[in-house]
């Protein structure tokens, strides 16, 4: 998630998706910062990445990282969806709290931040920003793997907001326009709604799944050339760098050799 | 959601969904059973319909109902996972509570209901048990109506969950017949797993999504012959009438005369 | 496929998709016809079948037998749309005419047959037809049978095809009504466009597919107790027992023990 | 589609979508070869445009291209199944040549090409080629739009394939690993099955479609800023610009300001 100044063309990242230490920071979601950072610095901007400590399974956090960044960049351009997990709790037996993490996060805080990013677009007359959602392959189809199950309920649930968020934009903005809330050229409308779904990326994901038994957790990984973070994120750059007239609603990408 | 005794072809239905007064039986859930109750006394069977208070977004509520049950009725044979609800809060400007209520009973409670009733069929080696949720067609496709976009990710997460339950229950069985909790007949396996999806029912539905404006409630069924209680009924009760190897996975069902 | 006269309340059936002798009456559709008709009888109904020959892979042909049911019966009210194969082509090396076959049988008789059926109710103003495509769960997700894949592309058409079928005819309800071919009962209106989705049925279906190694149709069916034909018959009579007012779009059903 | 000498890292582009004369080039497809072209040009390649005529509806011309290329560049690397098109035929009162003409191009074609292509790439031991269909919006949703319900049941079609696709390499693979068709590397495989689904793009596609109307052609184009050409062509260069342990399985996108 980041705060593009559109005048100054500066870029200041700040990922909201850090839950603990500043170590944490190497993690999928980081990867797509850096590479938006490489990139700005090669187009001569001044990119930075500023971390910000969230814990998203709390509302209160969230909220106050919005006001942080609104009373220090202005606001938010681009919000990047992309914190989440899953827990190994099945359907058949699985833990009641187990399966509130995974809303917590991989749902509710998306529809919290996706929310608060728009209003923050909203209310500075942003019409080019970005809401991207980090879904998986999950969420279009179910996995015969149990302890994936109530991850998958979550990423369909977020398919639906992904499309749902697509029309509401849609229709608050010919509403918008009627109010003025609309810039002078007609093609510059909020690119939200976008998702992309990625197959097997090799991150931290797996050791947290499979938080007792790191062994487990490494195999996940290698029984073939998985997707890199970076690829995920060379995704999130062609998402970012179409026109404003293309929306993409979906990216479902896999590892080459992902059978599944 | 029901106890049926196979032995003495008794059955004796605890609607589980009631989370207020008695009146307030007088929804779609009652419907099943009372056609259920019906249908069993006519054929010949000592049908009754016992309600039993519980609120759904509680857990502790429904696990202590799923002990009465077991504990009066010897556990649960038919769990029907008919309880939920919707909120007008859209993706754009709504509030976070109004999604967690539509979370906690349209996924969790059917999630917690649904592990319960398995373990209690799973205990008393219950073979011919069923599970259905009654999705929703908001679970298969989005519609351009912001009130129902967060409804609709819930769907969509029972769609993704009626197929997780299918595929474990599969896999519990391979596991299950090598430790002998598998009955004789090959074909006596749980039936659990399906769902069905209605589009408009005329029941309270409406009236507590627009809880302040009954009139836009009463609106939403004038426009066209929607569907009854009884035929959801209808379609659980052909559901509930299939052979053991028959399984249905969803039923899709709607109005005639809607366009949606 | 049948002719009801609503009227007198009596049935004919006929049976469309023979392509050849009467001994090929004993598949799938003959079940559907068979306990349609013994269901008129119990009812009361002098329910009959007449089979017809038709090869539906020939435009010709259908129109044939169309204006023959028209001439001798006034015309169709009821179109089960069950005819349908599989050739073992698949996409890598199958041969193109492998193709044309399921096409020509799965995607377009089953069009001809559909407009040819609307066109004779249109004509003599029945409003309360039906049109029921026997669909697939191939036409719902691709298996990894690579046998099966361009099957599942015919039956991943059919899907489309009965949507696309529910919406014009509600489109065409709305102008009919403007014309006067409408009943005075406002909820009289075509329940087509329904489908029912079987996985396995023990049918002559692999027998078709594999029709040089009987051995492996057989051994299709032999790992699982399959679906009947009277299960999908059952599933028609479900359909066709509904009420006007009610719209089944898709029932998908599968053997329990079925585990893809 | 092209042929693409990786020794040589020289791209001779045939166009294999041109039915007709010259002048026809100018039309979606070509805007990729174009852009390809330019691509290559300015990465240092002589990349040039062979422009070849081809009638897709007719297997024999197409088979005699793909020997044509063969013999003069020894074979195909890239396939994009690009070629497509939409006739007015409604699914109630439709002509069925309209229905057979979108079939040939949209899937039986499609299907040809990608065989072919297959086999070019595997008697080279090509294993970096792509195959990318060009599908649509409508391969994921049926519109209510009556002239495209025919139309969007040849796009579902195309989804199936597509996936179809992708598995059936994926075996093949395994199989081939085994009789050393598989370069030292492993992760060079093939990305074969990958499809782009736009949403409405600015083309010869509705001039087509309404071919006696070219004002409600006009129109299609009109009401909002579609797509263009090149935007699919971008979305084409980043498919083929991903590394080969990446597949795409599908980038659905759309004009920002298409509701539908
Ligand atoms: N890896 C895969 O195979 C795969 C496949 C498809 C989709 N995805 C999706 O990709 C996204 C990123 O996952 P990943 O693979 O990069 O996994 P990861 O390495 O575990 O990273 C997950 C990120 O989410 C953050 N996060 C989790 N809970 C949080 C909380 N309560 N508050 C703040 N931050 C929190 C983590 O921060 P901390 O480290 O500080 O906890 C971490 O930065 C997820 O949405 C996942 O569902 C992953
Ligand atoms: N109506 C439609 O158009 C429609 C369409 C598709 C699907 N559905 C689905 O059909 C199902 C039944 O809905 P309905 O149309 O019959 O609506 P309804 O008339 O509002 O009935 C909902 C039922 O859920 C119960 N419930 C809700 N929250 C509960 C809680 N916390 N604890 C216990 N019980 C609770 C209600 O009990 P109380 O009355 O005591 O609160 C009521 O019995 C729902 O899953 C709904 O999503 C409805
Ligand atoms: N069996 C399964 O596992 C399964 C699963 C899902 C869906 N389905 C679907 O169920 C439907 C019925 O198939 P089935 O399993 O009953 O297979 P089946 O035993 O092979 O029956 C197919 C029927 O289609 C008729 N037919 C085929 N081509 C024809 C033509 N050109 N003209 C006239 N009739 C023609 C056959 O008639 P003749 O015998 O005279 O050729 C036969 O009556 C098909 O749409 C199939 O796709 C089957
Ligand atoms: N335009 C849209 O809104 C849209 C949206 C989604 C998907 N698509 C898909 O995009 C693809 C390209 O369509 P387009 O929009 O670029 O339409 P277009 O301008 O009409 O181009 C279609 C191309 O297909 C070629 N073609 C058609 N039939 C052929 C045949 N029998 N033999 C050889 N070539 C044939 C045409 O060649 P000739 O000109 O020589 O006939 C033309 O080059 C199609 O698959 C279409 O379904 C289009």
């Amino acid at each position: 998630m980041g705060n593009k100044s559109p005048e100054k063309n500066e870029m200041q990242l700040a990922i909201l998706e850090q839950g603990g230490t500043q170590e944490k920071f190497v993690t999928g979601d980081l990867w797509i910062a850096l590479e938006l950072a490489a990139e700005c610095k090669s187009a001569g901007y001044p990119g930075t990445l500023i971390p910000y400590r969230c814990d998203l399974s709390n509302e209160e956090d969230i909220l106050s990282m919005f006001s942080a960044v609104r009373s220090q960049y202005s606001g938010v351009d681009i919000c990047i969806n992309n914190a989440g997990l899953a827990r190994p709790d099945t359907l058949l037996s699985g833990s009641t709290s187990g399966w509130k993490d995974m809303f917590n996060v991989n749902v509710l805080a998306l529809s919290i931040c996706t929310r608060e990013a728009y209003q923050s677009m909203k209310e500075r007359n942003v019409d080019d920003g970005h809401i991207i959602n980090i879904n998986s392959m999950s969420g279009h189809r179910v996995l015969p793997q149990s302890v994936a199950h109530f991850y998958s309920a979550t990423k369909y649930a977020v398919t639906a907001l992904t499309e749902g968020l697509r029309q509401e934009l849609r229709e608050a903005q010919t509403h918008i326009r009627a109010t003025a809330w609309q810039s002078s050229s007609p093609e510059r409308v909020l690119s939200v709604g976008q998702c992309i779904s990625p197959g097997v990326v090799e991150t931290q994901f797996a050791f947290k799944l499979f938080d007792k038994d790191p062994e487990k957790a490494a195999a996940a990984y290698e029984h073939m050339k998985c997707l890199k973070p970076e690829d995920v994120a060379e995704a999130v750059l062609y998402v970012l760098g179409t026109p404003p007239h293309v929306q993409i609603g979906d990216i479902q990408m896999r590892p080459t050799e992902q059978v599944t």
